[in-house]
């Protein structure tokens, strides 16, 4: 059985990463989506709500599965059994930047974990999570880039700021 | 009347940022220069100065007005009634990071705020304000970055800590 | 009156020039959209047909007019009394190798023809002449790449190849 | 059953590609490695030479299968019922034409070729196929960059040059 | 006598620094390796500890010098009479950013500090102080990234996070 | 005593080129700046019209020494006992290529040429000297892009040329 590892922070998924999952999940036997519990950052989920919310929208794909995990990648994909990670591809700087830590993971794994790069597709190639955060932080309009059970769950958390919105 | 915006934070406005101004007054009927109130960041210079200080050193471009805005671009362009987005490119890195917000603000404004790139002239390819407000802080000369108005004022703000300034 | 060049080869136009001509031509009161007569290369489509092809499938819009021109764009740009010249930038690597022609531009023309860019739309960004050629010498579908009028003449060009066509 | 088609040119194998398809050949049930007949471009080595020389490095990989085509990869790819493409990057400039191919690919099978990239490894990283035949060419040592039964076929080639080389 | 800078943070210096001091002493009469003393950044070590680690790990090597410096590099070349910097490059990032800096630091010298690049050995590539620290934070083995006695030193710092460390 | 040679078509010599020479000049005791002889390209100048224009344009530099050479550039400067290879920067893609050609080299000499990069100056990053013949070629003023006896040497080539040239 072959087994990938789609890691990252997901915070909040978008439909960026869900278009990389679908065509992953054709190429292998089981896709194990793990959130990175990042002690360092201050996220706007916490890592129990983001991976609700990537069971909600991955239901219907049945070779899926999500987890979360903290440290090192290589560390947990060893525990997992799993020798192949996957990556999103943007832009050329995120290439240079995953293209670094793809050959520290193959080196520090000693060559066990390896790691493949899919395109993310046109449509989605301008989304990141960030961009969709700051948007709906000045009310702007977030439906056409995450799916509608995550944009509202968004919109709960800025709801609070609505009367400091710099709307008309 | 062909109409366009030019946003930026302009911490302070340099010599750049004026090649650009000339360049895209000299291409449509009406220049906005759009001061960029980021709550997210600590700026050097208010906003208030920020847009004085552009007031000064575009006084004689006579179609030239100088604006400042919170929030989203898209929400501002509207209410101005603008559909044209101007930005400088210096580099690679520049370009694909202002590619994604080209792209996302086309998304969020249904096709009404397009973005048009203006290669920075060569001599001024490696200036930033960052690196101005760097160098000045070190005492280093930074006349062939900024007009003297704009020196001056720079001078003033580390004009506190000359003391502790590492020169011989 | 606001008037802008936009110089290419279009041999042939594709889908990703005509989401350029349209945005440029909102941005201007003229669009001279302008064939490159390239002694140096061999191209699929004379300047005659490449000229009728723009006309064809730009009838609809009021401020654009398709011609051609020899030698160097500056000198073109001259002879029209224009001083804004177009591209559209795919991807890093057009950028720049675009950035460079612009500069030697500027420079040429002694700060008399300056460019601007716009970015390629997404659904159009992977697209050029040379693979449309390519796919349709081969025989693959081009419809979704160039308008219908231009897929029938480019299939035109390929058809006394269509026996050796690699099709099962 | 998970496959995956490696294409090339293969003219000719490096370690550089061994690296792709050992580590791909982990990845996949079955891996097609296919040598592109190109009739654009006059190639060091026959079809047919290129085909030998993979089966003889790839000998110990079970699940790997040399083949070769012609054409467009789609066609060839739907023929052999496979909906996975692999390619190796080295590099920015190779990531961009790769994206862009892979992007057509996907438009072209409706969905139905999906490209995954792995980053050679980076002691490979410098090595391609045309300097490969260039430091041949002059003379130059070899072996460091293709297995043995390659440098020795990519010496008879240059042969009947030996005269003319520029050795001391 | 020809001398040269190469200026860094070295929080801690890594192999790939060594592979740079190493080729660039080969170059030069004199090479002086000077600390960065970077008031905005809280370092791992002190700017004496890197000092330090530095003159252990180039020991061997006769025409190298360690220093230390705060303020802008222009400075404190002109004070030590030096017209040469040194900077490694690993990725196209890198490039631009390093270039910038080049240009600014050829502006503020009257074109009395020149800058030249080293690119990092392949086997070194993937390596940066900050990925060197991250792994380490989590328990990783970062033997084959800095000398044993870095590695041993960096091990120290994090020795009372070693109960939390993200081990099984 | 420190020596460097700076390879190169050098077809023609354009300021470009020069102002890299001055600069490694200052940095090294010799410069030895050869013209690659390269049989696999149709030049504009022959090489001894290569070299006899790079004498001219150093004349006033006095460790510079020009010379010529075929092949590889590994077994030249083993021939010449240089270890330093210099190369300009002028783009992204320039460096790309560059460092695959400087890996490349430090391992076929088994490590005894290194490849040092230097930026090309700001007013020089746009020019080339492809760029030199087409604009001249096409009638246009290189008299900014080449010394006056280089700009005198290229009128002459494309003299025969003058009466089909595109001017009004």
């Amino acid at each position: 059985m072959k087994e990938a590892i789609y890691p990252g922070s997901f915070d909040p998924v978008t439909y960026g990463h869900i278009d990389v999952i679908r065509r992953a999940a054709c190429m292998f036997d089981r896709l194990l989506v793990s959130v990175l519990d990042n002690k360092a950052k201050v996220p706007l989920f916490t890592v129990d709500e983001r991976v609700k919310m990537l069971q909600d929208v991955t239901r219907d794909i049945e070779n899926v599965e999500i987890g979360c995990f903290q440290g090192l990648l290589v560390d947990y994909a060893r525990k997992q059994n799993v020798h192949i990670a996957i990556r999103g591809l943007r832009a050329v700087t995120d290439f240079e930047y995953e293209l670094q830590i793809a050959q520290t993971n193959r080196k520090l794994s000693g060559g066990n974990l390896d790691t493949i790069f899919l395109c993310t597709s046109l449509e989605y190639a301008y989304l990141n999570s960030s961009s969709v955060k700051e948007i709906a932080y000045f009310g702007g309009d977030i439906s056409a880039l995450v799916p509608p059970e995550v944009a509202a769950r968004v919109k709960e958390k800025y709801g609070d700021r609505a009367d400091e919105r710099p709307r008309s």
